[in-house]
Parts: structure tokens; C-alpha cells; sequence
């Protein structure tokens, strides 16, 4: 999958430090590379729900965030993306000390790209769990010349 | 619908303080009927994406809250409730003073709750316009005796 | 919900027979109106999974159709719809000597439409009880002047 | 992932005999490995949309019941298998001579399994281009001892 955007690593960078949500969530961008994006959230016990577990919305919303820039990193320049839809299983409980959510393009179109998000949890040996699964269409805004 | 659990008020109110994800986002629960649940949430500037529109994660997260606790109205006394998987079409910019979330269960079974959420932009005149619907999977992990 | 063509149900019914794979399970168009499709299918053993009830897969065939339709109501005169995606939740088992599927738009876009179609199963007694429900993106694929 | 079920394959192979829709598309079954199970169905005019292409309920059939014997690969003897609920993303028209689904287990659970199909068309050259992605959830119900 070949970048029209020669700039989208510092875009989709500049676009994030944008989301004051990815702040108050203590989220962060890891990798950024045509078609994939990663995210890593360490976890906090204020982003939990009732059983300690981080909340299906958090894991969510970092989910969302990639499939978004992952499909971004496709777009040509200028262009806006938005979600037009996700649908996320959960696996197993969110319980961990860190988690990345990583987001591959499955199909790149003109107007809607289709992205798939796999969301992992670190324990503190470092191992990687799957926790959740994001399969999601996003849509790209394109400017007009 | 007939609750078998005679306090699920009490209970959905108190699990709903449990989780420090609502508070940290400033959500607040404004209706526990049986089958029916309703959060609301204010707007505010750190819960957005980069256009300044509520985050499709924070939408998600009040909508997958009142969804687990529509679906756990309905359960026996003792249950705990898990998302198993959600689907949310984002139809609007969730634009507005405040929002709404009201889930509703389409089907209770035995292990398997199927429930439905609504969320509403509330502008400053109060109208309300649905901004996104999610169609998700609930499952009860019942107490044994 | 005002159709922007005029001829959309005769559009329908013309692009309906069109659909070889309706007449192969026997499916029929019972009613078209702005932004509503229904279809009727009566039960066949032949469309059955291994238990004898409607494969998942019919009963998604027919909801497609309906989503499809019901956005195509409300499109311009001469477009085209395409599936994007949908999600179905199987609520109870597909028995029952009929089934209609009933789709309805929730939000019409100009190229994005998202419709829902809840699927029931009617007994002899004529009684209906939901049995799936859609929740669907349309695309609209519109001609050039 | 090993099945408990030493004898899964003859399982599977003799339900999907009892599925009569599969034999009315055409569909037959490819593969049968522990977690994964593939479906071929090669193209037929009568199970196409209006545009001749592959309807999207057809290609949801053959992958809806592939992830049904994929997850029941792995699930105790004597189960059945039923699906929840599926999402389906169409990422290119379903134009072939043959179509295959390949349906594989993310994760087997004790109640619920998630899995997802890809599903390819596969033109006179050979050459296999996805179309369509699922990804769903399935229940086994199983023998009481």
C-alpha cells in the first residue's frame, strides 16, 4: 500500500496531539506506518469499570483512533477521516499493566476504507494477550481542488 | 418486562459509581427502568477528537455502560454483566451542550442479552438529534447457589 | 422522509425481479414506501440449516435486500446501492410457516444511508415474534449528469 | 488449539450434509482442520443481486455456517453449535467463477467462540481476491451428561 500523502507520519502525528481525549487517557502513538497504526495506553485504575477491568469504551476509543489513522495514512493530502462504523468483540477481560492496539488497512478505497484493530494486553513479563477485536469502515473527507 | 431482581435500581446505581471510567469522563445515570437504562453526559473540550466533536470512543463507552446495566435490569439477583461484542454506526457529529444514551433491550435470555442504544445530541434550544446507534451483546455471569 | 424520485417503488419492483437469487428462495416485495421496504418469504426446507429452522444466511439474504431497497427509496432517480456492511444479531430460532423482514431507514445521507430490518417469524395464528434483527450501511452510487 | 472432539471432522462433514441450503446454492466443503473450516461455492446466476454479481446474503450464508463448523471444531462431542450474531464488511464486488470463505477461530471459549471468515473470489486465472470479511460469534450448547 503505497502513501499519496508523503507527509501522513507527521499529519496523522499532528492530528493526534488534536484529540485531547488520547491526553486525558494517557494514550500515546507508537508506530505509524502506511496502512498501520499502533497505539499504546498504559492502564489507570480511573479509566477502569466496576471490576477493575479498562472499560470496552477505552479500549474503543484507542481502537478507533488507529483504524482512523491507519486509514488516513492512505488518503491523499488533506483529507479528513471519519468513522462511519465499528463493530468490537471482546475477548477477554481488559486486565493488564499496558495495552496497544494495533490497526492494519484490509482495504483501501476512494471513499471508504475498511480497517481491522487487534487490541493486546502487557502483563509485566512483557507478554501479549489479545483482549479485543475491531473490524470498522472509515470514511475520508477529501478537499476540493 | 418483569425484573427478577427486585433492587436492580439500587444495584445497577451502586455498580454505576463503581466505575471511575463515568466519573473521570463526568457521565451521570438519569434513568434505571426495567430494560431501560439512560446516561447522560456533558459536553466538555477534553473529550474530543481533532474537530472538536465527541470522541466515537466516548460515545461508545456511556453507550456500552447503559447497555450493561439495560441488560443487567433484567437479570437475578447476584449477576454480573460483560459486553461480548457491540456494533455502533457513528450518523451524525456528536455536536452539542450535552448527550444522551438510551439503551433498551431487544431480547433477555438466559445467558444472552441483545440490547440497543440511542444517543442523542441535546443543543442549547433542547432538541435532540440521534447521533449514533449501537446494537450490541450482553452476557450474565449468574451467582451459583 | 420525501423521495427524491418519483418512481422509486416502481424502481424497486423492476430492480427486485432483477434479483435472480429472490425468485430461487421465493421471496416476494409486500411493501415499498419512503424509506420502508418489507419482504416475505414463506418457509422451504430447502433454505433450512441442520436443525430445520431458516439458515442465518437467508434470513440475511432477505434483510439485505430490504435494506437496500429502503435506502434506495429516498436516492435520486437513476442511482445505484451497494451493500457496505451490516451486522445481524439472531434473537430466536427461524421457525415458522412465514417470515417478513421489515427495513426502515434511521439516517439518509447523501452517499451513506444506515438502515435497520428486524426479521419476524409468523406462526399459523398469524402471530409475529422477532427473530433477528440488521443494523446496515447502504452506499449510493449516483449518476453523472 | 486441539479439539476435544476426536472425531470432529466426520461431525462436521455429516451436519453440513443435513444443511439443505448448502446443497440448494451449491456450496461444498473444502477443509476441515481444527479451528478452521473452508466452503466453495462456485458462481451461479441465480444466486446473484441485480448487478450479476455474488448477493451478499449468499456469500454471508456460505461464511455464517463455515464460522458455525469452525467453531464447532474445537467444542466437546455431542455439541451444537448456533450463531449470535455476525457482522460482514463487502469490500469488492463478488464477481468469479468460485468463491471460497475460510473461516477461522479466534477465540474458543466455553460458551462462546468468536471467529472470522475471509472470503475470495477466485477468477479463471486462479488468482484469489478477498471480497468479503466476517467477523461473529457463536454458542455452544452442549449434552448434559
Amino acid at each position: 500500500m503505497n502513501p499519496l500523502n508523503p507527509s501522513f507520519a507527521e499529519d496523522v502525528a499532528r492530528s493526534f496531539a488534536q484529540q485531547p481525549i488520547m491526553s486525558l487517557i494517557g494514550a500515546r502513538l507508537s508506530l505509524v506506518e502506511p496502512g498501520v497504526v499502533e497505539i499504546i495506553l498504559p492502564y489507570r485504575a480511573d479509566l477502569a469499570q466496576q471490576h477493575g477491568y479498562l472499560h470496552a469504551g477505552v479500549v474503543t476509543t484507542i481502537s478507533d483512533s488507529a483504524c482512523g489513522y491507519a486509514a488516513f495514512t492512505l488518503m491523499p493530502s488533506g483529507s479528513n477521516v471519519l468513522s462511519v462504523e465499528f463493530k468490537v468483540n471482546l475477548l477477554r477481560p481488559a486486565q493488564g499493566v499496558e495495552f496497544v492496539t494495533r490497526a492494519e488497512v484490509i482495504k483501501a478505497g476512494r471513499t471508504l476504507t475498511v480497517v481491522r484493530a487487534d487490541v493486546f494486553r502487557i502483563d509485566g513479563n512483557k507478554e501479549r494477550t489479545l483482549v479485543a477485536t475491531m473490524q470498522g469502515t472509515m470514511i475520508g473527507l477529501h478537499q476540493k481542488a
